[in-house]
């Protein structure tokens, strides 16, 4: 174990640091399998309930392991295999951050790159330090951000994600909050506890509520309005129907707080 | 008969007002049937050329009657019958307003919660008195605004939609306007006739093409490029033929107004 | 050849301008046609890897060419086989936009409105000079813009696309940016390098990943997630396997600039 991810628990949130400082928190192979190993366990822990994701040293994540993938291409193949293995893990694991029932919130500062924007874009919630640097920058080596750009075009309008990906060029903190990539940015003092106190709020809250309102957050996308109608009356009616809920909706009526039993 | 809601025209416009001040204009299942009634009168009425909705006191719409709802968990299902009931009718209502070949105009005072934002996500367009403040906060009872979720995803960028939605915290009318929620913010003591004055402004367009032209702007969205256009098209071309807009395009030619035979 | 349209070529970009300035170069049925046989030349021309599209005169694009559309309707037919044959060519002409693999700038100043709205909407990126006003208002006429929606709605939020549709009012090039149709407003005086000066950022970049990418950007769109991440994976390995890739990796690594054997 190489400590490629570190992992706190504070309360019901559970605070990963992408933990490789020496390459900017590359998304080299190793690491993107010990994301996804994470996320894995993460789903099953009915302690967690808010997941924030911040990396290590001067930079959130600057995107793959350049000197990995120029390696590869020494094999017979030229990297083919390599390259498939490599891109289709990374979508893999970038779909388990939608697919994990708790709410994950990136924590950015330095730079945000490529695959690292990326994870800021597909993070349910992302919260920056002023100065931060945002870019899908590929394409300035030859090497069109596509599967960034799977979560970005998800994220901001699509002619500012056209002008990132087709120009390299990098966006600031402010703009990727007026965009909608990020939800929030503050002064990089206060990042750590700005972040904490978003995922704490959404802690706060019936675990088993924010997680069928993720899930079918993310399922009722992109269906035609009927469909989706059809598919979130039936997830209100379950909700409706907890104890906990009914709890929670009598607290309200009675002006208390509410006594929730919590895990399901 | 209760006046649940008042309907005045004014000219072209019917301007439906919630009058249920006494629970914020709550969406109970009566307020839901009567509003379904009144549209589907409206949609009839070829006099009714564009719609406002507004509430009377001091909220436009707080959502669903929770009394009501903490009421129907007596029943030996536990209200499960009549949360189904519920949740179907006020999505079925919702989706009358898009439906509806008038134009509705939200006109948001106060606050616009829950099932009340969805409201104004839903409507085709809105304007609100500075201070409003919006949110879909049933997280806070423990019940996820699934629903709710269905109008405001599309209408707003996800991750500000996301973090409404788990953190149940609201946002003031300007911030709504930002996002996308809504057209336009005023001053309190203007916002009658700053809706009034939108709503008039379509109202004095040619209602057919104000009509053909909702009712794809909805059936397009979701399309793929090639399938919308297909769509577009065939709309445009008979749009193209009718001898108001023959008569309409003469006038701008000749610089004068148009005389249009208008209802079809 | 009446030099509808004048084609320059500043090294790799080829600046299109509408030149029928007289009639604030409507889109007349051969201003079309001539406009869909320039992209097909472009789309099979190796030298070009930008496109720009501007106006000739005191605006861009003031739509459709309604002089020609009220003779149309002096036929037996009243019109509708031109009108058929006009906007499913208007249609298609948009439509090449997004499948040429080069990108398209659109360089917008003085008015751009309904098609013509619809073209800066169609283009890849957008750069506009103070004061340009952008409207979709067919709706004067009792001519809803149908197919001008259906770009405009996939650039811009939908409550703004509704108002601007219904109301045919017309937003100004800061708020038109602020919308997200387009990607920057400067001083009139430097509209044509700025825009060039956009245009040759992108044209540096390696062509064939700009081509790749921008066909990757348009397909991906409203297809869900998985769907999205399967096709783009593809692409990402195709893409990673070149060996002007490899090149552009090698030199990022080493700190020097690429050198890219370019056109496949």
């Amino acid at each position: 174990m190489t400590d490629l991810i570190l992992n706190e628990s504070i309360g019901h949130v559970a605070r990963l640091t992408l933990n490789s400082p020496e390459n900017f928190n590359a998304l080299s192979m190793a690491m993107i399998t010990e994301l996804s190993a994470t996320f894995d366990r993460i789903a099953q822990d009915r302690q967690i309930r808010v997941v924030i994701l911040r990396g290590a040293g001067r930079a959130f994540c600057a995107g793959h392991d350049l000197k990995e993938m120029q390696a590869a291409r020494q094999a017979p193949d030229a990297g083919a295999a390599h390259f498939n293995t490599l891109f289709t893990a990374c979508a893999e694991m970038m779909q388990r951050i939608t697919s994990l029932p708790q709410p994950v919130i990136a924590e950015a500062h330095g730079i945000a790159t490529a695959a690292g924007c990326q994870l800021v874009a597909t993070c349910d919630m992302g919260v920056a330090a002023e100065g931060t640097r945002f870019g899908v920058n590929g394409i300035d080596i030859g090497l069109f951000c596509t599967t960034p750009m799977v979560a970005l075009t998800r994220a901001i309008p699509p002619k500012a994600a056209f002008e990132m990906l087709t120009t390299g060029a990098f966006i600031e903190a402010q703009r990727a909050c007026e965009l909608g990539l990020i939800n929030r940015v503050v002064p990089g003092a206060e990042l750590s506890e700005a972040t904490l106190a978003l995922a704490q709020t959404v802690a706060a809250k019936l675990p088993a509520a924010i997680a069928l309102g993720k899930q079918a957050f993310h399922q009722q996308r992109g269906l035609d309005l009927a469909e989706a109608y059809r598919l979130a009356s039936v997830e209100m009616c379950e909700n409706a129907l907890w104890s906990d809920t009914a709890e929670g909706t009598a607290a309200f009526l009675e002006k208390r707080r509410p006594l929730w039993q919590a895990p399901r």
